[in-house]
């Protein structure tokens, strides 16, 4: 109860500076269009306002503003994903290239869409799909390979090219915190090099500001010329307590705000890296609750909605809080 | 002699360049003023002016002026490494601590000075003392210590702060560079943690912007609170052939500008990985031939200056170009 009175507290106090600074006058623009008005987004206004108010008890210097977010399911859809939809397409070219490639009984499944296959030792069979069309590889080709997937791309069931996918609140939501000199990253599952070929133009978010799953690389150097070869082998599975270990490397420092959404319980283990931060923090838990506007479902354990009642994570329900998913929609 | 010609036709283009845009009229202020005039501090002019150059055939897009630079001979001193000083005024620590751990063998010949101990399989001794003073640490005590490390630590031979050793003319390259829109980027064999402690206020470069030797990470966690645990274990030893794998995976291109220096051979992948990019690029090689103003130190195989003579590197003679080595010098 004493938590819930102090909170209320801050809100009003807010408030008061919100109004105080033209917050609710005429000539405010909302940072935050596609947002409903609500406690959640009071939540995350009053946060950023806070951080940058010198003298306020949530003050955080510039250079300890950085948000990390993941990627599948909390900037862009994730049913499916769209790296799985990448290894298919690009297996698709490399059968047309080698049609000897067939023969392999794995890639064989893939095409006649034998579930009963992959039903058994299946994570070993996904990942020799994954290791076939990602690695073996030179950089510079694959990075070619991808920007040309993501030139055509289209996302079944919403039938819109992906890169027309960012979810609309979130890119603002990325947009107004760099506004207020937050560094954007992104901490996903997803590979490296495979989101750096999208992640300027979607997000705004640089090629050097992506964490992620990484392969093994090798300098392959014949005295005239070289290129780094992707080996069939995973340097860094970034998912769960690997989330937190990346951001360190990459980072090093925790973040003061983190994104993430429930599906795997992927996102826990670096929102509570956040949460122990020193200075104020902010954790966002996106719950995929709309089957009308975009996917509804859940956690089989739902280890991450206990872990965001646990830890006072902000959950958002994309039916509720979002005005709209996609900047398309009406 | 096409190539020469070529140079001394581009070389004559660019001073006309500057002289147009007041290169050397009054008013013009030398952005290397620690730099002798020559060919060298001609070569990086030429380059910069060009890179920024739009409908120069030299011109480098913003996204792309990526300059990446190895930090011990290159940045600051290593006639002793300054990592090594660290080891051991932490190691002093720790035996105060715990006088028991004078029992190792290893920590006892390093107090005694004992050479004859580490002649013998010398490679696994140092490096159990460098696992001993850096790893078993969370990275919150990890960064505390080394930050103290920095507020006192005077440097051998010079009778210096440490932290007044950065090279006046490579602060001067890294100003410049960044005030035309370069991203600057130290990597080298150091570790990651204990560069970052002194690289934003020495360099002005962020700690997000530091690659490095790094040790594998643990994500501990307690429930309540949580820390990231540094194993007696390396994930990456930035060195050589590693040096471009991690510039592919931090940065994710190949830089335009590479700085480096003879003592090892350590930097002389980085530099072919950048001079192999299809955009223009630089690479310069710095050779300690000062023994007067700070050290004289020479290659065995003069591997790095066989393969500047062979690529067409820039060599540095710290003797000769530059005018100051230390802020303090007269």
């Amino acid at each position: 109860m004493i938590m819930k009175n102090k909170r209320a507290y801050l809100i009003k106090f807010y408030l008061l500076l919100f109004a105080s600074s033209g917050f609710s006058q005429p000539g405010y623009v909302d940072p935050l269009p596609s947002w409903n008005a609500g406690t959640l987004k009071g939540n995350i206004i009053e946060f950023v306002a806070a951080s940058i108010t010198a003298g306020s008890p949530k003050f955080i210097p510039v250079d300890d503003r950085i948000a990390v977010f993941d990627n599948d399911g909390t900037l862009w859809p994730e049913q499916p994903v769209i790296q799985g939809l990448y290894a298919i397409a690009h297996l698709k070219e490399m059968v047309a290239a080698d049609p000897s490639l067939m023969e392999n009984p794995t890639v064989k499944a893939v095409f006649e869409r034998d579930k009963e296959y992959f039903a058994e030792d299946g994570e070993r069979k996904v990942a020799e799909i994954i290791m076939l069309t990602h690695a073996n590889i030179s950089e510079d080709d694959f990075d070619f390979s991808v920007k040309n997937f993501f030139n055509h791309a289209v996302y079944p069931k919403l039938d819109k090219p992906v890169t027309q996918l960012a979810y609309q609140p979130m890119v603002e939501l990325l947009n107004y915190l760099r506004a207020n000199n937050f560094k954007t990253y992104i901490c996903s599952g997803g590979t490296v090099e495979f989101m750096r070929a999208v992640t300027p133009e979607m997000y705004n978010i640089p090629e050097q500001q992506v964490i992620g799953t990484s392969f093994k690389y090798k300098f392959v150097d014949d005295g005239y010329t070289n290129h780094i070869l992707r080996e069939p082998e995973l340097n860094s599975l970034n998912d769960k307590e690997m989330k937190p270990v990346n951001i360190q490397l990459v980072v090093g420092k925790r973040p003061v705000f983190v994104g993430g959404n429930v599906r795997s319980g992927g996102d826990i283990a670096m929102m509570k890296f956040s949460k122990s931060n020193t200075l104020p923090s902010f954790q966002l838990l996106i719950n995929h609750d709309d089957a009308d506007r975009e996917f509804a479902y859940q956690e089989p354990d739902n280890y991450s909605l206990n872990a965001a009642e646990q830890y006072n994570f902000n959950v958002v329900s994309m039916k509720n809080d979002w005005k709209k998913i996609f900047s398309f929609d009406k």
